[in-house]
């Protein structure tokens, strides 16, 4: 009780964005377990007083620092996303040339994906729950999807590798929509059949869509 | 018990695949209210109990017409996607020229899924238990709209609106993919708000990746 009390006070006096390492501290260790809790029992299925208990908290004193189950998810659902982001940045910067960037995106977001939501992370549930629910971080996480895109679709049309006829918007929804399927949660999760050939086919079909 | 008796005693003494008239209307009558009956409450919640409560049969009647539950959903779903091959046969067959023809196949397969899984006849549940289950019904089905696909890709490299570099199969093989989230219900599910401008955009995409 102590202890709360104290976090309490902490959380109440210091009313800024930024909190203080103590209160980092707790936060982390909230999300750590949250991680655990719903990978075993489900996100959905988890309330925030399973948690609590779970993890020796008040259930009031994790609304301190969350305001709501959610919140808790966001963060998580934040990191995956990150991660998946950074493989494929890495991936893309590391190829020479815009159509070996494309191909690059295509198959590594399909691994990144496959890889955290169902195999070493399985975040499944709460991924899937955050693209249904059109949480922030999905949502902006697509729209970064869709800037690393147009930047490879860009750099194709300045070198003359790819066609400039088409404008780039059109070019960037229809390609996005191509690779939805593989980033999206909801419809990777019945697309497993595909994930070893889609990749290396789809960007194959799409920079023959981009030819000159 | 008069009723259920004599049909018994048809379908014992008439061994053929072709089962005569009365049991035809029997099996009508179950297909109905099954359908009724699995829109209703769902097809996976049903049990063959419950549809023999639901249209007065006894369970064992059921089971001379039909050997089990998705006996029953495999004719109500092959009829549905007959119904939704028949809307895409008509519309491709009504178009001049392969492009058009794609076009066609694009924007019907979207337009009659939809009508079909989830509006006029609401057989999302059905349809979905078939794709994930692997049903020969939806098997079969997909098998046939490839055909489709195929028969316009030959046609337009004949008639030299397509290109001819790219083997044949891996063309649909990768067409195919890019069409599978508007077809298959369990993607489709997620697809909604894509269904008005997808099958154009990527009518267009695949166009331009078939252009000589």
């Amino acid at each position: 009780m102590g202890v709360k009390l104290s976090a309490m006070t902490t959380a109440t006096t210091n009313n800024g964005p930024t909190r203080g390492p103590a209160d980092h501290d707790v936060r982390d260790q909230i999300v750590t377990a949250a991680t655990a809790h719903f990978r075993l029992y489900g996100y959905e299925k988890t309330t925030v007083s399973d948690l609590a208990k779970a993890i020796g908290f008040s259930k009031a004193y994790i609304y301190k620092f969350f305001e709501s189950k959610q919140a808790i998810g966001e963060q998580i659902c934040a990191t995956c996303l990150l991660e998946i982001e950074t493989d494929v940045r890495a991936a893309v910067d590391g190829a020479e040339g815009a159509p070996e960037k494309l191909r690059r995106l295509f198959k590594t977001i399909v691994a990144s994906s496959m890889r955290l939501f169902f195999e070493d992370r399985k975040l499944f549930d709460i991924a899937s729950s955050a693209a249904s629910e059109r949480w922030d971080s999905a949502q902006r996480y697509e729209l970064r999807i869709q800037g690393v895109l147009t930047d490879i679709l860009r750099l194709g049309r300045d070198n003359e590798d790819f066609e400039r006829k088409t404008p780039l918007d059109e070019t960037v929804s229809a390609i996005y929509l191509v690779l939805r399927p593989y980033l999206n949660p909801l419809l990777l999760q019945y697309s497993f059949d595909s994930v070893d050939h889609a990749p290396a086919q789809l960007s194959s079909l799409v920079l023959r869509s981009l030819s000159r």
